[in-house]
């Protein structure tokens, strides 16, 4: 039994590198979510889903058979992962369960079992979507990936600023558009909250032409707020650009740290037992 | 008396971080202020507006006795805040009445007591909206803020370059527009005034679809300027980005010099007295 | 004659800072130049122009009067400017002519007395927005525009190379656009000149809605040119960010060299005379 | 026979910046293929093509010659390129074929010789656009084009996470689009690949007006997509921005070790033997 479920972790564990078969299930499950993906986008077209719906059917059933399969090899197998060392396996198991990614790996089955009562569950399948995020375990992407966190992280106070006034500056927008060309354009403009889609479709530079002012003050306003989106837009890719650089030279500065005085506490861990390992 | 209003200041006070009771009354104030605005903006729809017309009254109303309330206890207090301390009551309150803050807590209640005037005071009402700039107040947001501040002023010398440039190429090409489009497209481009309508919408990269040249030169000054535009935009994002760069390395330099000699003159004011305290 | 020169050449004076009266005569010919820019927008709508083309002409007569005597005074004191020194006086006024600022002044009147021979002079009348130019003589933004020039020719080269990178897959996305959209729709994509305008429009984030695909073909075609348009535009603002951040970084160093070497050659000239002052 | 492939290859030779005689050829051969591209764009408007056949015709069969000929060079002088020096001819020819370059120019005269087995060969003939790459050899923009790649090959890795970023962001968004706004608008959201592409066109900021929510979820959708988009926009840019000042400081401190110890093994090859030149 202990065997057993060593070799099934050894099949589901993604944090050895140099492990080929978990590799290949990993990428054999992230093909799979991608074509769950594009499934479930096939299945919105009725033109293409009612000819061949048994097929969906069949590749659904599938799909969720693997994923319950991986599902229950990381409940057996929870015990093993080398964070749990020290967790008795009830705990180890609760900790799983509980994660982002044992919620995420629970939710994104649910609705197929749950389909046979019958419930509307639509939104719900969308939950499957939620699988998508794993696509970012792959190691390589790691390090950019924690670059791009860090650097969101460290300056979300400074963004908030810019969001919080592109905000105040859109509602005011909003309110001075309204009395401008609601008379002229009520259906464009049939209140405030009509003239925030106007400010933000205006403030993205997006412009879908759907509304638009047409009398002289609501151009004045809506060339105001092109001109001051052109500089609030520059403002976060600023901030961002400034950002990105700190972490740099910070990760440099440390290098440089790191070449005087070797490494000597890196340590390796046997994906079996957990154990420190002489490399 | 006296007592009293050090007890009032106690809780309108925007200076003490530790101070929970004015923190507490800070944020109500907020979430009023914000309600307020969400309500001045369901008015504007008359199919909510008219059946719940009672409704609207009464908060109105309970939102302009409670600022009123605010606007009262700030002139009570005026002398008590720190920075008032040497200047005599008469003196602090005038500061207070036409700091811009003051005038913005006035301007965002005159126009309910005007309404009884039976003016015409939509345009006036809006005032209330500038309420909105102190949600800027809460304190974790002021370094954050006072950064963004600094690389605009630092820059704002850069950024007027580019505007004027900007808005010279918009004119120019306003008038070749013009001469280009009008004969074929007279309602569209109307006049050089109308082509510059067009120039914003082009050269902000918003697009509407309102107005757009068909016409071959037309198309090439278009192009132009939308190729222009990518340059443009991408200046003020660049001087920005250095701007930001600049000021986090300065505050570098001074933390570094700051460590090296600590500060001594660090003072704390009772929020009661304003005398200095042994800390 | 020699002192009335040297009296009109300090009033026309541009380079002297503590000048009040070339000052004020600068500011009243930049003033003149926005009016007349001014007055050339509003003469092209024919409600605004034909009521009032008295008053539009004796402005126009008064505009160009200031102007061409201007022109004639600055001809006048061409050998009194301090770089034209050692120059013959002929030479000075043939420098003065002939150089940028001299063509713009000269082209910017010329239509006014063409106008007599009745040719159609719109195009040239549009030489007058040359003019426009000048407001950038202003001394406080000649350190801005110093520095955004110095950005922008130091990274024409990359830019370059963005630019014609972008040129060449807009033109190959054109090829692919017109067999994928032709057929469908012949109007919209008439020829590879037509799709190239839907490039431009595209890659620009412009999105008039004049034009757009709506073949899968297309619409492949057109997401590729889409999300490639975020990285291109991306890059001319990194290359410019990067270029400030030189320039600052450069003049700092700069800076830290001259306070340890105090300028010694610093000189003064004499306006009138041109002759080195000892300050 | 010798001779005379010297001095084909002191034509064709690409490497030698002061061989006047290859510059000139290179001029020439990129201004072909710049007109040959203006060709193929005015070929697909009948009113242009029909009149004018024989003189297209006339015109392709000319730069098809040209280009066989240098096709027929490269092949003739593969072996006399420095770089291909220790190889026998036969391998250096091999090398050339397939080579990017070799294979460019041979696609790229290809669709010509095949025309008369009358196969449709539209697609193919754009393979002739391929061409158009080769205008990057000039060597002064050499420089440039070498800091803009390795800049976008050092930061593929944090691109490719905001890009992946973007790509599930607008998946999840067209799905919940496709169940806002599809009952309302079946035309437009017709399935979630539909929804997909006014993903795109909105998260770009392009917003042709083809596509654009009207329920208030879809506008809610829509709203949240936009601001997130200036965000993630931002950070590309942030991104090739730090790259650039990188590479920047990287070459700059390059320099100044190269001053201190002065290069010594900079070695010149004569470009007809391709011996080592005592300069």
């Amino acid at each position: 039994m202990e065997s057993i479920e060593k070799a099934l972790y050894y099949i589901v564990d993604e944090n050895d590198e140099h492990n080929r078969l978990s590799k290949f299930f990993n990428y054999f499950l992230m093909a799979l979510i991608i074509l769950s993906v594009g499934e479930m986008a096939l299945e919105t077209d009725d033109g293409i889903f009612l000819p061949y719906r048994n097929y969906f059917r069949i590749f659904d059933f599938f799909t969720v058979m693997v994923f319950s399969t991986e599902y229950i090899i990381r409940i057996m197998t929870a015990h093993l992962i080398p964070e749990n060392k020290g967790k008795t396996r009830w705990q180890a198991v609760k900790t799983y369960i509980f994660s982002f990614a044992g919620l995420v790996d629970l939710l994104s089955i649910l609705p197929f079992y749950l389909d046979f009562t019958n419930l509307d569950l639509r939104v719900l399948r969308m939950l499957r979507l939620l699988r998508f995020f794993r696509v970012f375990k792959i190691t390589r992407y790691n390090d950019s990936m924690k670059l791009v966190a860090d650097v969101i992280r460290d300056k979300r106070s400074e963004i908030g600023v810019i969001m919080g006034l592109i905000f105040i500056i859109m509602i005011i927008a909003s309110f001075i558009m309204f009395y401008a060309e609601h008379d002229t354009q009520p259906k464009a403009f049939p209140n405030v909250l009509g003239c925030f889609w106007w400010a933000i479709v205006t403030m993205t530079t997006i412009g879908y032409g759907d509304v638009f002012p047409v009398t002289y003050m609501g151009k004045i306003v809506g060339s105001t707020m092109a001109l001051l989106g052109i500089g609030l837009v520059a403002m976060p890719t600023g901030i961002i650009s400034a950002g990105f650089l700190e972490k740099i030279n910070e990760r440099q500065e440390k290098e440089k740290q790191k070449k005087e005085k070797p490494e000597e506490d890196k340590k390796h861990y046997c994906p079996y037992c957990g154990h420190k390992l002489d490399d």
